[in-house]
């Protein structure tokens, strides 16, 4: 357990790296003067390149660790990469709030660590509004394919880390989580 | 930090109920005699209701806690619920071994809870297969949707354990996780 | 003006048909009873037949009209029929409450007629839930690609009489608009 | 019935603008020179920054509209309201000529006025074409949701007025439909 | 080229088995009595249990085949296959005349073969109509993912040979396409 | 057979024009350094006008293509040329490794000719990226839609000759294969 701890502690630090760390704001996000949520308006925003890195982990019990190897031709952590790169794409589609937009890049990677998969998706596109989302929702996509690659194995298993990792490009600058 | 913990230990209990208690079997779900990663057939399979419930967490600071509230109009729970609904029905389009089915019943529940917001997805069917992944994707996609909701106040959010959490119908019985 | 009118009255005449008209109930439809908008779950019901009917119109200059016919090789109707039959299908993609089921038929029928383009949609299926929005979505889709086609020749088009005509099959019976 | 037929009436006066009312041209819309149906190559033109604005109204019968406000928890101006700004996101799904497009902003208002849901859609791009289909695919799909979220109150339900508004950007000039 | 001929002859044999060869109607597919183009009611047909196997060739020159193998991790057959499956889940969104149905089972092969890669698809359902076309559409989209993957090193691809292998039940009994 | 055999020969002649035959690269599409297939990152390209033409070709008997002008209103060709223009912008989500982009135009052209039916698609973009697979899926899908509306006349059709004829833009430069 000691190699996962330390990937997916608990107790994270946030990072305060170039133009300094993203403080909280006041408002929540998408909502407009009124209080209405909405999609915020990005016409008016430079097209610059911004890259977004998230990741998630599926914890699952060493004897579906120990299976996931010997499996002869396919490689459930191979579907798990195609079902994020796709799901990348569905991202405007899947939250209300997000724009739809050309991804220039997305990639996931996926692999077995202690205690579980480890996945790390990354998404890049040059234009006004970032991509956070369509990294969160590649790596949670990719997530529930690990998962359900291995339910019939164990029902117990739990998705967990959703999370922002690293994120450039926009006026708001670096962001990195340091992942203790 | 005592009722999330509470709500979501990590020591679960898987229970026992029913007609037994799921046993791990011997092979990962979705792959053939040949070891290829493939469609289960359920065309033989009887079409009786299945039902499945499953949870996402969505931890947040105690500051963006504060604010949900605080918004006059729009409500971010409600968007995460219309998303998790709309998301569960794209769940066969996102999970490449699911198979499109028609469902009977979606429902996502949000509410902010110590330590962030707890989501609970229910999905239904009267069909050939089990909705499992109809509730893991719309507890998901609920959560990324809070997420996104709430990113602007605060960075270091985590969306966590994303598990089933009952399952009913079909001939490997009712499975229940029981969260101490 | 006559034939339009004849066909778009504002004053309808809902008539009482077969086994009764259906009464107003006492709640909105898709909310349970705490007051949350869900998708009801039609697990229990019964899967008959079900067939809806439904109607927009496209309010077009003479001028416009005019053009219609005179397009030698393409034809905007017939672009308004696959737009309307295609849409039928993302219907529960696109309402939020509506659940996933198989089509058994779908057909949008699109004629100039005085003062416009008159769309009739008509859907069916075999399941436990009614097909009225299939409907509804379908008409509306022709009558949008109507607008699409014909937009450049005049901007002050109206798509208006978007509504249910008739419905058959499910417990409420069967309900008839009678267009005056 | 005032308000409504001062903000619905049947008369509009289309109002000339900014650079001059758009003319009526001579052509369909998408059709190339040998008359057949096709999208419009925009490659040629400039992304400069695109708006329209297209409305619909959902009339209702007042025993639907006095119930619209009692409902305690959910309001389904607001499931309208997210279904709108995701329908818009379909729209080269939806309509056949229309390009696909970077959306930089949705919005959706839903409000009850007397005799109905008057809607109004905003959509706006950078791009070498327009987003009028867009926010007339929003409106739409909004009051189609109202239709939806209202039906089991009374079938007799009509969507009407679905119309651009105003429209701004591109070579055309601005648009505006006065609304007496 | 002896295997690749003898696989994919020109000459074809189609085979008269079980209930009979499939006699050439007289009018076309989807068409009503009035000669429009339409969906096929199906909701009178018995919900029974069909299959569909269709193939598709991707010819590709020696030097391609010759560095298929060569590539350490991944497998673009692999991709081809995935991408194959999640491509028969969207037939009636591609396929105009398509009804949408839950499938039962989706499964594509994919191999090298002499002078290319082989595909064959299969698809079944438990419904009213069958599935030839969800065969015929998850060949093609593997053969197009096959092409895009290969594209680099050669852009005289073709692919070829796309086309019902055997189907079965329905009224019109099964049909098997004889590839000598 | 004289025509077709002109148009859709085996012995394919790759000319070289502009600024020369791209040659055969060393790798696959879509593979990154250490052997795993992924979307190439096209942030760094310059956004210019791109266009993509590809082919296909349906074989029908020649009972078939005689039924096909008899059809007295609708026309087969035309649904099968709607039906291409919505697949190409499906592209990025059929496609694995493609880039979802805003399409600038998008056109297919379906005619009969001596053995069956020839389409033609035509994508082009404004962006860093190529639209050769937006014009094969418009061509494929157009392809299988003709299968889908005559397959009732005959089940021996054969999709063939899925290729790209034309591709310019981006610094590949420009292609053309040369059908004799």
């Amino acid at each position: 357990m000691k190699k996962k701890d330390a990937i997916y502690s608990s107790e994270l630090i946030v990072d305060d790296v170039a133009d300094g760390l993203p403080e909280a704001t006041q408002t929540l996000s998408h909502y407009d003067e009124s209080g209405q949520a909405c999609m915020v308006d990005v016409s008016g925003k430079q097209a610059t390149r911004r890259e977004a890195v998230a990741a998630a982990f599926v914890e699952l019990s060493e004897a579906v660790l120990a299976a996931l190897p010997q499996n002869p031709k396919g490689n459930p952590l191979e579907v798990a990469r195609f079902a994020g790169i796709q799901g990348a794409k569905q991202t405007s589609n899947l939250i209300p709030m997000c724009h739809p937009l050309a991804l220039s890049f997305v990639d996931v990677r996926a692999q077995v660590v202690e205690g579980g998969v480890a996945i790390e998706a990354t998404a890049a596109t040059v234009a006004g509004t970032g991509v956070e989302m369509e990294a969160m929702v590649a790596a949670s996509i990719a997530a529930l394919t690990v998962y359900d690659m291995t339910k019939s194995l164990d029902k117990a298993i739990r998705i967990r880390e959703g999370m922002l990792v690293r994120k450039s490009g926009g006026k708001s600058g670096e962001y990195r989580r340091e992942i203790v």
